[in-house]
């Protein structure tokens, strides 16, 4: 069995030797940038990580991780244009550094390259791989437009919140191992069991992500400690911490979240505060939980030599633990 | 063979019977509402006729139609937010009525779309049938692409103005041809040559239609006489007029297109008088003759009957006709 490192290192050499050397360069350019950008290569790695399960070898499934790391990238351009987000991995993102004209269509190219990149494996599951592909794709969209609804909701519940988060992050990574698993030949039932383990460990990693961000510590997350709050986002914390809250607290906490006061800092420490008060911390430590639990137990059906599944298992559990 | 309104009508009612159902509204609504602005569906009947030409029924290639539609739908959702244009077809434009997020989500879920009723086609050439789709999808983003370009340059050539209306429209007319014939099972060479025949055709169309803007008859073409020229539109009868232009007339062309005047309709009957004295449409007319003749040429190297290519010889003759 290959290791993350491994299979990192082999997504990184294929996507250095992709060429994007179209005309015209405005096209062109921005999609080897944001690949150039770098980050973890887990969708990727996943696809590769599915493929080694069903002993298969990676060749085999690179165009199928290509694509779907394209397609991410594809999701991050357009999503820092409607966000307005101008800074990403440190470097200024494709519509601050060409224009939003750039941003929408190397956006929309890089939508279709992806299609293109899958459609090069070679598997006679390439239908069935190609309707996942476009399905998850559908859910992406949708996920990512729920999103912005709730900026403007304030009644938005746990069960929306994590219907959100499936969609828009993930059953990208469902589709990433389930594309591995079909290049590599599997059969229904594992296929959907790798892909049920995906989609709850995405759920895990959000859920995660958002305690992370409110309860971290700086330096190992990465970014901002009580970003999300200071933003007024609506994290699992905030809507479990409003459904938990009664009187005096919720409407304080409403109000804070719908607030931009010039003290960002005050506001971050009360609303923990609120948190802390209201353990939001520990509940949504649960509901992780009980995703991880389940995930496991999906992988667990698979029908292959259990120690074929220690990669993936310890990746899932690395991954969960470097965040923390 | 089936005639233009046969196939039209075919398109219509399918295209009515398509279901976008799905949440977000937001996301969905979109696509009902550019669907229901109606048109004459020109690409996908062109999918059907094409089928029709090489003896297949219009059933086999209705998901190709359909896929060529929504993805031209797809491109001028984000078209106008590119373009910044209110107005489509005597309606605010998707990113006008609801925003500029809905604009971008719709279109990139109208292109997912797009590719899944592709895929929907019965077809044991469904392979290069999606190969050409993606083609044709990237070049269509160039072409978009080098037309904004166009807008900061004032030294488009002739040739830089062809391949830009070439891959920016033509292009799709000659896929949706060739995807009819492929689906109908039509040979490689065939294949290609009702390709050729589509793309000049559009070319040809796109020269007529910049004739038009300028020397129409305002209510027959059903828009503003003059609009590109008030637009400082890089057209080929501008390009074609500084290309032959000299002297004072040459600065005085250059001024006038890079101008802005209160007095709009005293422009355009300068630029007008400039256009007659150089006969720049004459020389647009020779152009679009040129790739008539030779997309016409390309038809009657197709091996089918005859007789067969009068539906399609009349319907290039007809729409180039309805547009003078």
């Amino acid at each position: 069995m290959k290791t993350y490192k491994e299979l990192y290192t082999l997504v990184e050499s294929h996507i250095n030797q992709l060429k994007f050397d179209g005309e015209p360069r405005e096209l062109y350019d921005p999609i080897s940038y944001m690949l150039a950008l770098g980050g973890k290569r887990l969708r990727p790695v996943l696809v590769l990580m599915a493929n080694d399960l069903f002993g298969k070898s990676s060749e085999q499934a690179i165009h199928a991780a290509l694509a779907v790391e394209v397609f991410h990238n594809f999701t991050l351009v357009h999503d820092d244009i409607m966000d307005k987000a101008d800074i990403r991995r440190g470097k200024p993102t494709v519509h601050k550094k060409w224009n939003e004209t750039v941003g929408i269509l190397s956006g929309d190219l890089m939508m279709i390259k992806a299609t293109q990149l899958l459609c090069e494996t070679k598997s006679d599951q390439l239908f069935q791989m190609l309707n996942l592909f476009n399905q998850t794709a559908i859910e992406v969209c949708e996920g990512q437009q729920i999103d912005m609804n709730f900026e403007q909701r304030t009644d938005v519940s746990v069960e929306e919140y994590i219907q959100m988060i499936s969609l828009k992050t993930a059953v990208l990574l469902g589709c990433s191992l389930q594309l591995g698993a079909m290049a590599a030949g599997a059969n229904s039932k594992d296929a959907a069991a790798i892909y049920a383990f995906g989609k709850k460990l995405g759920i895990a990693f959000q859920i995660q992500d958002d305690i992370l961000d409110a309860f971290g510590e700086g330096d190992k997350v990465g970014k901002k400690i009580g970003g999300d709050i200071a933003a007024n986002k609506k994290t699992l914390l905030l809507i479990t911490a409003m459904e938990k809250a009664t009187g005096e607290t919720r409407n304080r906490l409403k109000q804070l979240s719908e607030s931009t006061p010039a003290d960002e800092q005050a506001k971050i420490i009360e609303v923990l505060s609120i948190f802390d008060e209201l353990q939001v911390k520990a509940t949504a430590n649960v509901l992780k939980e009980q995703y991880l639990v389940s995930a496991f137990a999906d992988l667990e059906t698979i029908d292959v030599e259990p120690l074929r599944k220690t990669v993936l298992k310890s990746t899932a559990l690395e991954l969960m633990e470097r965040m923390s």
